[in-house]
């Protein structure tokens, strides 16, 4: 580069790069105090809602986008998650806490944290690049459902037959695939964990209660619209 | 409304209503906590800006959305915004100060602040909604091209006529009819003025330096693609 740190337009341009770096930082103190003001009512709000049967079921079938990571078969599965919480270190560092309730002679009732963290993008060798963050994680532990034993990669025999691959696949690509997902392993692992874990952590638990109202809202409207009036929508508002 | 407030699911359901209202107040004071930390940034900004010229030309006419809100024709004008900036009261009334430089017989050099206010709408009867915000502003005086004579609404004698309709329309849908757009008059006024308030305060003028960054790289590109190595792309990243 050609620039002149005499030449005022260089000088310029040198004092809006700290000014970005600047608003990255606050931007970063923002996350924090943000955290720090929201995580008294989050753990208030878990709380109350863990009075409330049936409420993540309700709120996971209301989410289109929801739908979009996960495979029909595995909504049996999906219906019996009891709570997710969101336990967060920082604003980088978090653990999305799923419980299950246990299936009979099939699954068991377990809880699961899922230990996530946002970086920032390394491999942006263009100078010019706006700093992109990048979300990877670690494999957790999970008991796969007995009904997903053939899908189950830890209990595939040979993974080198035609057949072994297919159900390879299939496996990572269910909900339980996503608990392993990493980050690390591009096109080998459950598809767009990262959004997954940002659906989650930005929307789906932040918003849960909007979800569950619009569901309440919908079977109101289509309970009026069938001629009957009971269940009225939930009214969550004052 | 059948709520029983000894009835735990009744009990749950106030209490999550309650931290919805909670939330709603941390969001607000996250929202000035966030103003404060910023402004100070955006102020040296502001300056170093005003040392480049043609910075604002450049950011308006890369952002495809912004040319969405404006007519073809307007662009004249606009590429003579010497400056953009916001001025922020709090996080729910600021002002947008826009200063044009003058175009010799047409039009003075001038600098207009557009007040602006986010308001809780108010027609919402239906309980169960989320809190919708609202923008509303105050018509500002802006001196108009004299190009602009025929469509600029203030000089339009008959309004009546076919004539005089089409032209005063046609005025109330440029850029300056948008200084003149409330939110107040729906359908009479410049067409989604508060779509374009939103884009100014929330997009162009938080993220102008990667607009501008972006313009340039493109510009590089094109160079580049043209076979000519000269004018490398600005690099505002350490």
């Amino acid at each position: 580069m050609s620039s002149n740190e005499e030449d005022p337009i260089s000088k310029a341009f040198l004092g809006l790069a700290e000014c970005e770096i600047e608003t990255n930082k606050v931007e970063k103190k923002i996350e924090e105090y943000r955290l720090t003001q929201l995580k008294p009512i989050y753990t208030k709000r878990d709380e109350i809602i863990s009075n409330i049967p049936g409420f993540w079921k309700i709120v996971l079938s209301q989410h289109n986008d929801f739908a979009n990571y996960i495979r029909a078969s595995d909504f049996k599965y999906i219906d019996n998650i009891e709570s997710i919480k969101i336990d967060w270190i920082n604003s980088n560092n978090f653990h999305i806490i799923i419980k299950f309730q246990g299936i009979r002679d099939d699954f068991p009732e377990q809880t699961i944290a899922k230990k996530c963290q946002r970086i920032i993008k390394e491999e942006s060798d263009d100078l010019d690049e706006d700093i992109e963050e990048q979300i990877i994680s670690e494999k957790s532990e999970i008991v796969w459902p007995k009904s997903y034993n053939h899908i189950n990669p830890e209990l595939i025999e040979d993974k080198t037959t035609k057949e072994g691959k297919k159900n390879y696949r299939m496996g990572m690509k269910s909900f339980f695939g996503w608990f392993k997902w990493t980050g690390l392993k591009p096109g080998k692992e459950f598809p767009h964990g990262d959004g997954l874990i940002q659906l989650i952590v930005d929307d789906l638990y932040p918003y849960c209660v909007r979800y569950y109202t619009e569901a309440q809202r919908d079977l109101a409207d289509e309970a009026s619209d069938s001629g009957s009036s009971e269940d009225e929508p939930l009214d969550l508002q004052e």
